[in-house]
């Protein structure tokens, strides 16, 4: 197989970056499988012809179910609004057709699951876009952690702290709205810290959390934008109905404490996705904001020159690091995303799942609801009970 | 009132730090009372004769019950082990002396409150040591919250971690032993976060937390230190009766949410005391291994400029400053015990309780409790509650 | 013009990175000139043949000549070793070809003159490849400074530190041959912080340095690479022709002072590109390993919470940011080259001269050959002198 | 000898740091000699007075050769302005005491050659304020360097940044009087680097520097103070004779290459005194802004972990570190000055010369003097020269 022909629904955020990321692989990664922008989808007939030609795919159109019904298109790749995956990956699966879906999965535990059982049974390929386990410096921390380097992991401590949210008059744009966003914070921040725990840490066994909605009512906005909205139609005000911040501690099954916050509210950061871990032996920390960097120590260091190490994650010896530029050239947020997606060429190279896939996006989804249910009846929930 | 007479119980840790408050505090800040360094006392003859001298005690006793019958003491400050706080504070004030009591007050809230009880029936003057709220950077916090610089706080997330226990061989110390310390990191470091939190956000209403003990069986050692100890007699091991880590979640009266974290097992962080709050206006960030610096950040900052600013709090407009040196020449740790005795001193100049006192001391012991509650009971406990 | 029709001259590290911002230009910028890319040049066949496929060349060609005779052909990009710089840009403007043209222009300040009196009186447009000016955090910079936010500078010191020739063993490299480099870390790294001190500053009038080639032989490479070079034939050893660091020092004609270095030999620095300007209203700090950050700076601050500010150059108030993606989402590298292209195209849509052009490239080349005259004299240069 | 008797001439910014010093020595070091503070001496009654009472001196004087009569004295600490360091330290030594004196040893090179002579032939011990050396992130520099864990030295880059004369309202301060400072950012600034230089990279062998005086013209103040000046009684302005700003270029007799600047207008930096030195092994980079880390790198590490560690020297490995708190626990500015009088009495208990003494001092008059020369005569000049 050398190429892999695409069909994306949705032209948004998530479908620049992925339009990106498809058209500089072969550039950067010229020997794995090359995908193919054969039909970029999106509901809006002018929006999606600009995409098209702006984005470099070959044809458009407004109507998704036309992809499962063409022979030129392997594989869908669903980034439109969460509401809207299941459905398509469930049609999808049914047409034959290999499924790339964004985080998260669907708005319910339920739901992916249900996503899981059909993609499985379909025996297609699935993937979950967590792009943050492809940042070579969290490669990095996942390496040292596998080879033992970090010893027996004692404290797991993850924020994702964003601050669009504290202007009260910033629009009720749909990413706040609990039937098409699902949920808030909890579902778009703190999901890629849970992936990233899963990937690096291991399971979590119970949780308990708390959540709060600091701003209750927000102005209607008269158009909606790629991460957010714009404007106001009005004086009228409707009720945000997710979570701007959710907040939980977690128990993993080697006996590792986690805690872990998601907030919209974090004043002066932009888009710190960030964690810490400290084991027997070491410990790192990663700033996504300085996405290039690792945080190291080691406990066997020399005992005159123990220190955390800033480790730029350019070197030879650093993932994807030799396909990109010299030792010291650093690479940015939509390089995530063409690693990504090397991983899912390679999963058709190599003929096998790619990683994370849907079961990677159910045991998300398990511990988002664990905490949501903890919230609710405000105890610990093991998440073998949800 | 030109000089306060002082009697010493402890000679250790922080008997070392608070001789050297006494001693260097009329040179820094002559224009309040002076301590005088009348009598230091300890149980080992030895060990309390060598520090005496070193100090510059006047004198010195292993009769702690000695100073109280003496005219010439007019207060007496309590650094011994947490397991004797309370009966030499009793004797202090039914003795009519003042006191200063090292964080924690007691081993127990219920002690703690008695001890509350008896010191302002008594109408003594009671001082706790909750040294880190007197970090000049600390202060510009507390400065900028107060003028509502900050704005409506939303968060405030605060961590204490300590790597001194990794090794597993690192013997059984009386702060690891419940009924000398009361308590693990959670009493030892998290009480400070927790003062912290009442001194810059307010008062809690809810917490629940967890904890861990992840090694369970140390040596005995040979001979106590002042943090630990050293060496080990045999091969023989004891079990550590306190937590090594404590985390919980709160909520504060004001409705911002609160992260806490106390471990001593973070490898790698010496003494990372640490928080951030992040308010509508501003957010700030404090780091105690850079104590002189606060990272403060603005909304109203023009657009194009917006970013956390590392305020060296060295400048004549930050609390104290005036009294060290000219700008950009830093203080160190041993300083916020001098600026802690600075208040004390205040205190009697203008005949009033010094802050922090037993109420804060109690305050804190509230909340330490509730969280063992809630991590005994595995639910939210309400501080109203304990 | 809607297209612009490139020819490009040279494959590897520059070639790869210029190949990149062509591809990717139109994705993030479509409203501006699209850059077709039509053939692709190099000496070696095999190479050449890989290099257009992977890149996205319509055509290749092992003959540079070949290029300036077609129709199809706009603009030659010149990428390829410094040595040939002159006689390609020479001959493309002869038959009235565009040209950009790498850095540095020519081997010696005489060529690149003779290069920049035959662009200009060909009438062609003509561009030299000074990409770190295109950095969004460097571009706020040049704001701050042109808005009189840093008021009068009085110092620019600026250093780029790499560390790759640490090694004894490292091979001897195209980049070491004073023959097809011209000069080492001076003109490789240096003419980038000289043409970073014209744009930010202004020009420098006089100048005196020092340099040392601290590894005098090194072995003779069997294959050069897009960087270095790999490996040896054999035991011998070749001298190092050009200086493996050059510092200097210099005053702008605007008063300030200058502090500038260049090595390769700063062990731990991978790609350490960075300036500090201090000025009266206020000051900025730059570290191209951190290239969204800019340090800024103000001294109109409030006295109490004055500090270096870490600006993260993402907002939407940023050059080109709003382009990419969310504020906080970091670009790379390799965006720089495409934001220098962009400024390319704009050229063509708004027919001017791009900037920087060869009159900086000029410019660039009497400060790097100043620097040299005034090494060998032992005294100050005026750059008014060579 | 258990007791050193000391008198000291000066009790300002010097005064106030050296008081202190004596003051806490015996409580941190108590293995050492004793300083016992017997008179202190200023030209002000009214100010001598106070400061003798506050600091803690037994006497006070204002006639600074009444010092030398007396027999209660061993040593004498010169703090006073520079421009009267050489009278009395002559009379100092030909009166058989001992002497500390602050640096600049004196206004110039051939003053403190003399002194150097006297003080030789006097046979008493002689000590110059370097104070830097002594913290102990400085002190794991060293130890690094001698150990040969940097290798071979390469580059060693130094800068000594304030602000405090960026207001050109600030008066005219001694420190910026030629007749009673000697020199301005140069003497008072750079010295410091110098020093640092030579204790840690070795001798200089050839300078070229460059200097300015930005604002030429300042208000005379009504009022000396420590550091500086308040305050002026006219509108009169007075031409500062000293530099705002020097650099300079160096190579040392290893080979290395040095850069050095001082400045008082480097907007933003309060006091960062700081430098960085690169070994074909490894680097250091220090800040005194954050006086107790030092970023350590060795090319040694493993390859997938290789970068700056940020060292907290206050382990037990660490220099003096034992004697203060325990790890993580950071100490400030002026305990800098109680090593080095922990320096200067164990060069009593031990008799010897304590270093850096009054050879440093020449050394590094010697440079500065080269320096200046160079600026005069605008070419490189050899230290063994002047």
């Amino acid at each position: 197989m050398e190429k892999l022909r695409i069909g994306m629904v949705g032209y948004k955020f998530m479908g620049k970056a992925h339009s990106h990321a498809y058209r500089d692989l072969p550039l950067f990664f010229p020997n794995t499988v090359h995908p193919e922008m054969k039909v970029i989808c999106g509901r809006d007939q002018n929006g999606v012809t600009v995409a098209a030609k702006q984005f470099g795919w070959e044809e458009y159109t407004t109507d998704w179910k036309s992809l499962l019904e063409r022979d030129d298109i392997d594989l869908i790749d669903i980034n439109a609004p969460s509401n809207v995956h299941k459905e398509i990956t469930i049609a999808a699966a049914k047409a034959g057709k290999h499924v790339f879906c964004e985080k998260p999965l669907a708005l319910t535990l339920e739901d992916s699951r249900e996503m899981l059982d059909l993609v499985e049974s379909a025996g297609i390929k699935h993937m979950v876009g967590f792009n943050y386990r492809f940042a070579p410096a969290v490669m990095l921390a996942k390496k040292l952690i596998e080879e033992g380097r970090l010893g027996e992991i004692y404290h797991f401590r993850a924020w994702f702290l964003q601050d669009w949210l504290v202007d009260p008059n910033f629009p009720l744009a749909w990413r706040l709205q609990k039937e098409i966003a699902g949920s808030g914070s909890h579902g778009d921040l703190g999901a890629h810290l849970i992936d990233l725990s899963h990937y690096l840490i291991g399971d979590i066994t119970e949780v308990i959390g708390m959540n709060e909605t600091f701003i209750k009512e927000r102005p209607i906005p008269s158009q909606m934008m790629g991460l957010s909205a714009k404007g106001s139609d009005s004086d009228k005000k409707a009720e945000v109905t997710v979570d701007d911040a959710t907040l939980f501690l977690a128990r993993f099954a080697n006996g590792a404490l986690g805690s872990f916050e998601a907030t919209r509210f974090a004043t002066g950061h932009r888009c710190t996705n960030s964690f810490e871990i400290n084991g027997s032996k070491g410990s790192v920390i990663f700033d996504f904001e300085r996405m290039n960097e690792l945080q190291v120590y080691f406990t066997d260091d020399k005992e005159d020159v123990q220190g955390f190490r800033r480790v730029l994650a350019t070197d030879p010896s650093h993932a994807f690091a030799e396909n990109w530029w010299p030792p010291g050239h650093t690479i940015g947020y939509e390089h995530t995303f063409i690693h990504e997606m090397v991983e899912l060429m390679e999963s058709f190279r190599q003929d096998r799942q790619p990683v994370p896939n849907f079961r990677d996006g159910v045991k998300c989804q398990e511990v988002l609801e664990a905490v949501d249910l903890s919230i609710q009846n405000r105890q610990w929930i093991r998440i073998s009970d949800v």
